[in-house]
């Protein structure tokens, strides 16, 4: 599959080719970058976002920014423009992950000529491009046991391909489950206040011929009293040891809604997501964001100007509402707590 | 109390005045009516909207509508006139009752002449809206048993003074309370698809000083998680004699999560919203809205143009997962199916 690409890297030209994501979903527009400055930029300002995407950006943009540099000064700027690049958004955890991984890859080359570690980092960044699909892949084969022909999936937020660089995590199994020719109906909450579910999952999954429908968050109760709903698959930003997951913010209201149901709700949860430092979901620390978002984010003032706002970026669903954790090195069912460990011992 | 009016009648011109409810919070704006046909279109493109307040409206509406008929053909148009004022929103069964009421007045007074029934139903409607403002007056002091000084309460929708012609029927003990001198923290969830929650009840409560934070709907659970929200006091549609009762879309959600979070859910319900007639909550017929509500709220896409939209305007929650319906007759508690009759009987 194909479908809508967030990034592209054109081998012959050596560009790299982003999305502008910030257009979505009124114009599909690529943005051609062959320089740090303009990957920093890029991902400063959202024209690429999604952690897994960030990450791919930054190993092309590091190497953008040592291509072209002098050998006599290479060890210097390779540092510094790693730092130039992780400054761009400071809380992405893979962004500094990429950038550490290509860093590392070239002081374990230190031996050989700059022109040689230069293609070896250009390959580098290849890789982890390579990897990101290899891994949101797996998580989709991972979860075919879990999916049927003819079945409604009910997703939230984006964790979908324009968050990753092919398939993305949630939506993986509804596109591996399409090339097999199954019918998958899906249910994509707007997911509110920024709407990713609407403007991009909506957006992605439509664009590449899957049957969606785009519902309010609000509406999913009933849907799934409707029987519409066999499972709801959702991505995370990250999994305590416990199980306990920090998603987008309405993660948690879907969760309860579904134990009410009795409908299985799935994590779509790369391993590098899953945190065995922190013990629970109460010590992961919750992004607050402004108030705008929700009182005027169609460029339109929704509520009184002045009117108090509580507008917390993510929620928890606590591992009890949680039925398995589907990861590229297979699923995760309860007690979560050892068989997360077990995972990581595989 | 005051505050910012839905409807107004002016006496001495015979002119029905609304608040164009659909330019708040950003402009507000009177509209006057002295048609049915006027009051027809304000119904349905929601100018005025609440099911009190569209009661009170229809009343005017049938009194301009057979206000200048000739005598000859009274009977039968007023029986054409409810039958097309009627048909301007399916849900709402206020709409209907207070035809009815107009139509079974007129009835009563059959022997007398046409220009003196003409001025009867004249001071029926204005009986409706004087009785209205009665009865929300007396819902909310029917609530006071159940509220507390310091208490977070949420709401969904609008079942605000905008919603009625006083006090609002789900906010009339939070102005009651207000008036006392105690503090209520109020949640309004914004209330998608047509943000009824922000636009107008943060926009009522905020006018009138009161001490309210607007969430996005999907935020209900965190805020329940935190034990901000004591009670959830919603309004409704139509109550179904054992006690199911349809509400704005999402109301279904948030007894669920009140259920989960044991947080008592309680249904503000003027005793004309409570209908015998319909066994349960499967007889509701729920109206289904255009797909741009979802995708194109504010003249901004938020979805992809062309992907398929679920948008129903209502929901039923179960009678299970309602603790009590609050009337101006008293406080009805389960069993509701023999308590709501018992109510009838006093």
């Amino acid at each position: 599959m194909e479908g809508l690409l967030a990034i592209k890297w054109d081998d012959n030209r050596d560009k790299l080719i982003l999305l502008d994501q910030t257009k979505l979903p009124n114009a599909i527009e690529y943005i051609e970058y062959d320089s740090i400055e303009g990957v920093w930029t890029a991902i400063k300002d959202m024209i690429v976002r999604g952690a897994p995407a960030i990450g791919v950006a930054a190993g092309y943009g590091l190497y953008f920014g040592i291509k072209d540099v002098p050998e006599e000064s290479f060890w210097i700027i390779i540092n510094e423009k790693a730092d130039y690049l992780n400054s761009s958004r400071p809380t992405a955890v893979n962004l500094s992950w990429a950038l550490n991984r290509m860093k590392k890859k070239a002081e374990e080359s230190r031996e050989k000529p700059i022109s040689e570690i230069k293609k070896i980092l250009r390959e580098e960044a290849k890789r982890i491009h390579k990897e990101d699909i290899e891994i949101c892949r797996s998580i989709g084969e991972n979860f075919m046991p879990l999916i049927k022909n003819n079945m409604g999936i009910l997703t939230h937020c984006n964790a979908g391909q324009l968050a990753t660089s092919m398939y993305g995590t949630a939506t993986s199994p509804i596109y591996l489950a399409y090339e097999k020719g199954w019918h998958i109906k899906v249910y994509s909450d707007e997911t509110r206040p920024r709407l990713q579910g609407s403007t991009l999952t909506a957006l992605e999954l439509y664009q590449a011929g899957i049957d969606v429908t785009t519902i309010t968050d609000n509406m999913a109760a009933v849907v799934m009293a409707q029987g519409k709903v066999d499972a709801v698959i959702v991505g995370c930003d990250r999994v305590a040891a416990n199980g306990d997951t920090a998603n987008k913010i309405g993660t948690f209201n879907v969760s309860i809604l579904a134990k009410y149901f009795r409908i299985p709700m799935y994590i779509a949860a790369p391993t590098p997501t899953i945190d065995l430092s922190t013990p629970t979901g109460d010590e992961i620390p919750i992004e607050e964001r402004g108030s705008k978002e929700i009182t005027c984010r169609f460029g339109v003032w929704t509520a009184p100007k002045g009117v108090k706002t509580y507008n917390p970026s993510f929620d928890v669903t606590p591992h009890e509402n949680i039925t398995a954790i589907v990861t590229e090195k297979g699923i995760v069912y309860p007690p979560f707590k050892e068989n997360l460990k077990k995972l990581f011992k595989k």
